[in-house]
């Protein structure tokens, strides 16, 4: 899906949220939906600025052309709203469950919601929401989203990149403060937690797009391991897959340690990801699939003799989330278009033995693909 | 809903899981569903110990009398459920979405789920998982399971209940950490970070129930305050709302300080809640409504003339949830029981003045009620 052009999105935050609006009504008007309803979560920050959490409390936004957007909100969150830069319509309840169908049938019968195609997002939008707006809107369809609103949030502004730099240069200050701390004896937990507080000092918010990996030795041949509380030996691997936050945005970053020299073979597969990573990096500009980009870093590895050892995709997009659009499979067409912003990470995990990934944040520019993440590539030895 | 006498739990980790399980499936024998579908969350964590996060990838656990447990998820999580001490039958699928929707069929079949009535948790279940259990079992209703899995996870046994106590002892050490930073000129974020980094020093997990909330003066007059770049002055209130987490169980206190005596009106009120936050906790005793709780802290407020500045509820539960059952509203009629745990928390907020809340974590006990919670209750001048 192709958006019509638009004029490009201002470069401070000055309008900046209207110019998302009008960029999500010109996408309606091309789609199958009558309308969107966004429930807490990414979405809804882009679309607003409104940071609300999942509770117990439903709270939604929908949008519909032709009118501002409407949000059904409790009541206590209200003031909130003072500080938006545009019009919304809310549709309040109180304390009492009794009154939460009213305040959705409300903005429902506002919006003509009855017997319309409504978009939604299917990796936000909870049972709970989904069953106050089928009472709302009894006659309504409900359709996945995803990709329309994906689409929308895939090709960063200049606000967005900047917020993704200084979240990149945040996580790199805090491992470079930990650093220190990786002598053997240290167990996986506690170089975790002391990393988790250089993150904090750093400038990063409290909500991480996950807590620290630390993983020594076979642990690190887990793509997920969970730091426990092994203590550090000579010479095996440590790797560290972290993150920072700032305003909602994120960073996820990977690097490979060891205190005192690593084994042959471990120090051959770092090469081979450090090579396998550099592939994807060059290859990675506008105009190509994502999968060339996977492609790149699995050939180095295949050709290589460690294919069957490289077991997860290449990347993923990041920004609000985690893990969004675009994905770096083999198996996705999607183009890459100036803006968008992922991982780079192939890796390579020898069970019983350890691992290695090689992680970095990539933003696609006019011309080819620029790292956020400026830090030493190699296995480290220290 | 009142559950079948059962053995008592286990007062050691040792068959916990199993114990649940039993208690689970003779719910269900009770209940209107056929079987149970749970994705991951609080409920999945109660009764597995899986620690899996919501991502793009879509993971369900579903239990139906007869059966062990089945699980759906990707293939390289398969590893987690070695260390897994009861039977699950696993149902895998690999990183090309392609398959994922083949999995759901293959465990729905194995369950025989089609035409049947599933229960599901309204909080966790997103579109997402929905949509694709509606295309293995599309003759199959989905219905609210939410107070059958509260009820079961409402009253914790002896493990839970002192994971709550360690979460509340890290808190309580955090925030007395923390004091010393209480001077004039410290902004409410920075002082919100060093409670962060103190509670990670005092042995909390990086998932908090929630960021610290900590609002000065004015500021404080907003339950949900975001902690901003005010500065601290002297004599104007500190509310400090913050909380740990305890292998995954939570804690969630509310202190309030001054840096030099308070103005008459916030002494005023400050005593006003330390005397409803009294009245309440001595109320709480099993086999009354939580609306008494709530309205014991209530009339207080209200004789104190009050009544119009106390916004919210008294309480919610607490556990492996910031917010759960049971709800302490002056409209909620459930009979609190031994081992139920939640929060007590009367405030009175005077817009543009400041706000009072004070805090504690309860458990129900055989003939009354324990604070986990040992601070002192008085605003606190510094």
């Amino acid at each position: 899906m192709l958006e019509t052009p638009a004029t490009p999105a201002p470069a401070n935050r000055e309008g900046l949220i209207l110019h998302r609006h009008e960029r999500l009504l010109r996408a309606l008007e091309d789609s199958a939906f009558d309308a969107l309803v966004l429930n807490p979560g990414p979405g809804m920050r882009y679309l607003t600025g409104l940071n609300f959490h999942l509770m117990e409390r439903p709270t939604v936004l929908a949008f519909k052309i032709g009118h501002p957007p409407a949000i059904v909100l409790p009541e206590f969150e209200m003031s909130r709203l003072q500080a938006l830069d545009f019009e919304i319509d809310p549709f309040p309840y109180t304390e009492d469950p009794a009154t939460w169908g009213n305040a959705f049938k409300q903005m429902a019968h506002s919006r003509d919601l009855s017997a319309s195609r409504i978009g939604v997002e299917p990796r936000s939008l909870r049972f709970l929401e989904l069953e106050f707006l089928r009472d709302a809107a009894p006659e309504a369809q409900f359709i996945s989203a995803e990709s329309t609103l994906a689409f929308l949030r895939a090709r960063k502004d200049r606000v967005e990149i900047e917020t993704m730099r200084a979240a990149v240069a945040a996580a790199q200050q805090a491992l470079q403060a930990t650093l220190p701390m990786i002598k053997p004896g240290i167990t996986e937990r506690d170089l975790s937690a002391e990393l988790t507080v250089q993150l904090l000092k750093a400038g990063s918010e409290p909500e991480f797009p996950f807590a620290p990996i630390i993983a020594f030795g076979p642990n690190s041949a887990s793509p997920h391991a969970v730091p426990t509380d092994r203590k550090l030996r000579e010479c095996e691997p440590v790797l560290v897959d972290w993150g920072a936050n700032v305003e909602s945005y994120f960073s996820d970053l990977t690097r490979v340690f060891s205190y005192g020299p690593p084994s042959e073979e471990i120090a051959r597969i770092a090469e081979i990801c450090e090579e396998a990573n550099r592939a994807a990096r060059e290859v990675a500009r506008p105009g190509i699939p994502a999968s060339d980009v996977d492609r790149a870093a699995r050939a180095v590895i295949e050709q290589a003799g460690y294919g069957e050892y490289f077991t997860h995709r290449t990347g993923h997009g990041l920004g609000l989330e985690g893990h969004e659009e675009p994905y770096i499979r083999s198996d996705n067409e999607q183009i890459l278009e100036s803006g968008m912003t992922f991982t780079i990470e192939p890796g390579i995990y020898l069970p019983g033995v350890g691992g290695v990934r090689i992680e970095d944040d990539m933003v696609i520019t006019d011309d080819g693909a620029e790292s956020l993440s400026t830090l030493p590539r190699n296995l480290v030895v220290l």
